[in-house]
């Protein structure tokens, strides 16, 4: 559908206006390690359904996954434990408290509102450590990098793992109500140790934009033709990041740019348009809701100009 | 992109196979008048971008809009006020609460998180309400008559206003509460009247599915021609119905349907699915979640069939 | 127990120390007719068991009772329809949030946390309001004189009155509220309207130190004799002021004066120290939590200097 | 004031009427090792000012101070670090929310609303923790044997302390919780350490009643002359004592028995009534609430018969 040399001066073009805001947000301190990056890094990725991968800018540039990674441990417990399986663990609806939050959680009857809170991702990492064992995290690096079209597959970004382990005090209060109600089942410091490990998978946005394509095309990655989830959990996955794929931010994407999509704390965001390509974007400096200022610029720009959202 | 025959025939089967669910749900009683109609009717109704009106069913069952009008007084309200005014007043955020919270509003310094929610609604209304002043409820009439395409224009059912207007202590609750704080800016019963009104206007489903096809058509309806908001007026009314469309289960609607939708607790869904259709369906029973269940399923085999949500 | 020349010596000296202390607050503003009065009054009143009536300052000035009056409507509903009638329509818990909450009163399934707060002395009022009909109002004005030993008659205030009316839209909201959820049992202008006449009963010092002195006394009046409540009755409306009296201060008020009591906006504050005696306070300047800050200075000096909290 | 063989009859008298009230409670089991205690110990002490230890029941019975300890933290900080620097850390005002609510503590700005909710205690015992360093326990002990008068020095149940601490992941939640947000200043597992030796110091009646004795007498032990407290400091806790010394029930037991006390979930209460007496009483089975049935029983009784509300 589209012309992949229109597509890549379309980048470029997208690149060389949207790099200009990189000075508006301010980068994650909260874990130490983000807080080194070089903020005017910027890059774009879009890979098609016909299994093309266009890019911009710093495309060199490596990030770890943070909540993006979320999108990948969702898909993976639905086609390992099944959709009926994981939505008793947690639910599916957006949510208006700051992504964190403990109240929240407590309100609802201790049952985290989705799987892209943390509360939501600790117990889904909780279920995979539980049930997988202790070949959890490489079952889950091996799946991701399929997801991405990896070569020579991902690994974990070990300064980030630490700087994230030992900051992590909300996401421990978090783990230790969810454990006293009930809702977390598997131990705490392990179902920590795999969520974490996640988070701090290295990527770029190329390795994105395949991950968005291949929920965007229906489960099989549209560059190795592999099937890597079912169509149903395709749809699953792509319907919560419609929802709830930016924190307090949703409604606000859903209106400038219209298509699913999830971002990250190190400045990436991950979008899967579905019948249509994958986009990614990287940039680490972040607005007031925790999501990169530049990114959302390029992504909105991108679905204008693309027709994403269908007009 | 849609054959006229194909299209008739797909909507003759739907009805078919959902008209069975109508046992599955509970009609809304909470207002009276509403507890008097037959549960059994039953009709869908699709327009295309290309100007073809299809339906099957009950198509000649008349309903009031209920929260299906916060879609055309949003609409409304951004054309005349625009954006920066209208988000003033409200935000435009998923509410993980019930859809007539006050406690979430009151937590949120008392700005509703969206236009959709019962508080947010009603905020919309007294800005309308007193902007215009007394010809208010006349000229939504006719914006309501020229989005829907209706001939002869629509109007208000006054025994459902009687009802609504007198069974209202939880939105006179909110309505107070929002004048107290200064979030509501214009007079209580006055705003409240609008509102009831705007609530009780009567439709069928063919209305619903060209004010649908109005906004997937970037704003102009398909039928007559007509420019009835802007393309950014569009994207804003389709991104917030994507995000907070069903009340607590929007995000379980982007997963089962994924196209952007406002259901009523009458029983009606409207349905606006950019670049391509609006839809529309009507069956009172209602689940848990306050949301047609037939209709929920109808809809979500149309998108299914049709591709809606772009795979 | 107490000498009543030291006693009247104590006061005097009080009130020239205290009065001072009137600079430091606020006048209430929300209701209009609270910000006409002078903020320099200053009185404070103490009745003893053995019938002695003492007092000092501007002992003529006269005040609407506000949320004092609900120690009144209290002591007549639990004399009226008894403590099991009263308590299932209030709680006797402290509350921890602004006096007015609407949130609270729906995250504890619309039952009023106790009859202090603005919810529950409606619900209370409602429950008068529709019990005894017509006549409900004229029967309180005579509970209250009685209570305070009035030789005239106390009567309402018909200004302060009409300000309270006409300045309610938050607790209009609470009171349609709760009649949607079925916790008020009366209709909801006319449990409002003998709410805000009893918040406008218009007393000086001296009838709410008798007052105080009433409940003080095991329910005995003990200037005229006459018993107006219970024993049961004045250990319920003691304790309960002991843990509530306060609004948002009452922990710290325990703290530093260590007796049950209950404030109004207005500036007074009612004090009943069983055994002991009653005290009232009068000067209308407000501090951040509500209450009268020379007030609250005033009845600590006598709770220290009389040894009220039994140390 | 009491004649010591009337009190003995008393306390004898009640023991006999409230023995049989410890069917309706059920024993704690959260914490396993409170299940193993014999259900149908029941012991009354009271300590007068006078110096007087008057005992009846069950005497002998030793069980675990649990929150009953709060008490003794928040008297030993306001001595070592004063009230400024302990009411920077936790509020006085009583709490409408179950008794380890994190969503309390979020919704307030993250500083406990009083010493004696978990979360404050917990804040309590790291300043202790953080300050004394190694020797805090100890430190802690020898203040505790003193308070309560007691010959051979008080002691922690091991097996109390192992079953505490290997069941608290809800305590874990609140201090990493805290610790995010800054509020808990020292390290979490070494302040939970310290709270959980402190709920596990072993105790009977008679060394709850002189504690409370000590509190009553305006900080000095009446039976050894030592002072423990300055008279500001014994104000301070019976004060916040009376607002929030029974959990939930705290209101409900200010209207039954109106004096100050603190509640345990092995079944004691410990109470100081100011110029009066200290009292305290054991019965494992606790109401719905978490405090002692019989043992709330026997406290209003003798509260009525003694006059220890004043009246």
């Amino acid at each position: 559908m589209e012309n992949n040399q229109e597509l890549q001066s379309l980048l470029d073009r997208t690149v060389a206006v949207c790099r200009s805001l990189t000075g508006d947000g301010r980068q994650a301190t909260y874990i130490p390690e983000l807080a080194t990056v070089d903020p005017s890094l910027f890059s774009v990725s879009s890979a098609t359904l016909g299994g093309a991968l266009v890019s911009s800018g710093d495309t060199g540039a490596r990030f770890s996954m943070q909540s993006m990674s979320k999108v990948m441990s969702l898909s993976f417990a639905l086609e390992k434990f099944g959709y009926d399986e994981v939505f008793s663990h947690v639910g599916m609806e957006p949510c208006s408290e700051p992504f964190n939050s403990i109240m929240k959680l407590e309100m609802t009857s201790s049952t985290p509102l989705n799987p892209f809170i943390n509360s939501g991702s600790i117990v889904i990492a909780g279920l995979i450590a539980g049930r997988i064992g202790a070949g959890a995290m490489e079952e889950m690096l091996d799946f991701a990098s399929r997801m991405t079209g990896s070569k020579n597959g991902l690994a974990v970004n070990e300064r980030v793992y630490m700087s994230e382990s030992s900051t992590a005090d909300r996401n421990r209060a978090l783990a230790y109500f969810m454990r006293s109600s009930g809702t977390l089942s598997f131990e705490v410091e392990k179902s920590l140790d795999l969520y974490f490990r996640l988070c701090s998978i290295e990527v770029g946005t190329d390795d994105l934009a395949v991950m968005g394509a291949t929920l965007a095309n229906a489960g099989v990655n549209p560059l190795t033709g592999e099937r890597l989830t079912s169509v149903d959990t395709s749809y699953t996955v792509t319907g919560i990041m419609s929802v709830c794929g930016l924190y307090d931010e949703s409604g606000w994407f859903a209106v400038k740019a219209g298509i699913p999509a999830k971002s990250g704390v190190s400045g990436g965001i991950v979008c899967a348009v579905p019948g249509r390509m994958g986009l990614a974007v990287f940039s680490p400096p972040l607005g007031k809701g925790g999501n990169s200022v530049a990114g959302v610029e390029a992504v909105s720009r991108l679905s204008m100009e693309l027709k994403l959202r269908g007009m």
